[in-house]
């Protein structure tokens, strides 16, 4: 085993989801990974701070994918436009493989507490460069802030529904759907009278949508 | 020292808070807030699992105070009115001693990850909370999603804020503006047409955005 290993951190990363597949995250140990890569135990923390890294090595993608869509979307672009750009860009990574990896990760999440922190920081970094991305461009620091959670939130929705899906169909059409019901709860929120809560009205304002 | 301590839980908090904010968080052990409240260890993780169960012991209160809140709001509330509900709530637990604890408590999250991951887990749990209070009044699920996120920015915008003011003022004033910019930017971000990124526009329109 030597300790120049071209292509150490891909092997690792595709001997780590090859066990998490076969035996589960929990079970699955760094030192079987570093076997099954043929690299040794050194070499995988050369490359990861430990296993939970390898769940969420998406996350740099993501992050980039959303912030270079933000800030490619021409100048005088309305915030939501920039989101969906950006869901868009997102929907481009998630291939078949990754609904796998994400269906793992979600596994893994629903049986570790230490692995659902580890997704609310990723999450929380890539709002803040979501954030960060949307006030370069000139939006005000809540717009930001709120613009980075709606797109949070339509990406976790849309998520939750394609892993829902045994079959894996594109990403984008739901992040559409996502996106559209969050576009329209943020026109009910905006709303400072009494709107879709309790008993419905007939009538609303001329361009918001029905609550479903 | 007795197994039998009354107020054991107060007594064990008190003698931390003064702890901390005499040597820091970091600098202060287990031990030691054991032996400023008369007790032992063991005594200490009876009540608390770690140093950091202390730290966000508020989790709790605030949670309680958004759901509550929402949950009173009568019938036909808008979604804005039960989320101003539960700010005005919070902002009555937000005494000058809370300004302390805040304060520190940021100190802490600034010097150590697993205190900032502490407390993104705590923001999610009390997320969900507020989110299903929500979906309880008869929220749709994105509309529940997005009003509990916008109470959380309010919240964290107020605290800010108040944190950095060094004389305690009441914590309303800081929610209500935090909340009325997050309402206006939900207005922006619901508008599907060209808005205030990038060049200003001169009038908005008062209750709906203008469409392109």
């Amino acid at each position: 085993m030597s300790r120049w290993a071209p292509n150490a951190h891909e092997r690792l990363q595709a001997a780590a989801w090859e066990l998490f597949a076969e035996n589960g995250y929990e079970a699955t140990t760094v030192a079987q990974i570093a076997e099954r890569a043929g690299l040794n135990r050194a070499t995988f923390f050369r490359h990861f701070a430990d296993k939970r890294e390898i769940l969420f090595g998406g996350e740099d993608a993501l992050s980039t994918a959303f912030v270079e869509a933000i800030r490619a979307a021409p100048v005088g672009t309305a915030v939501s436009e920039c989101l969906e750009a950006a869901l868009t860009a997102a929907g481009e990574l998630m291939t078949s493989e990754q609904h796998r990896r994400a269906g793992q990760r979600r596994r893994a999440a629903e049986a570790s507490v230490e692995v659902q922190e580890r997704g609310l920081a990723k999450n929380a970094r890539i709002a803040a460069a979501a954030a960060a991305a949307l006030r370069d461009r000139g939006a005000g620091e809540s717009t930001a802030q709120l613009g980075a959670a709606t797109l949070m939130l339509a990406f976790a929705a849309a998520l939750r529904e394609w892993l829902d899906d045994d079959d894996p169909e594109p990403f984008a059409p739901y992040a559409t759907r996502a996106f559209v019901a969050l576009r329209a709860s943020a026109l009910e929120l905006a709303a400072p009278s009494r709107s879709s809560m309790g008993p419905r009205q007939t009538s609303n304002a001329p361009r918001a949508p029905t609550a479903t």
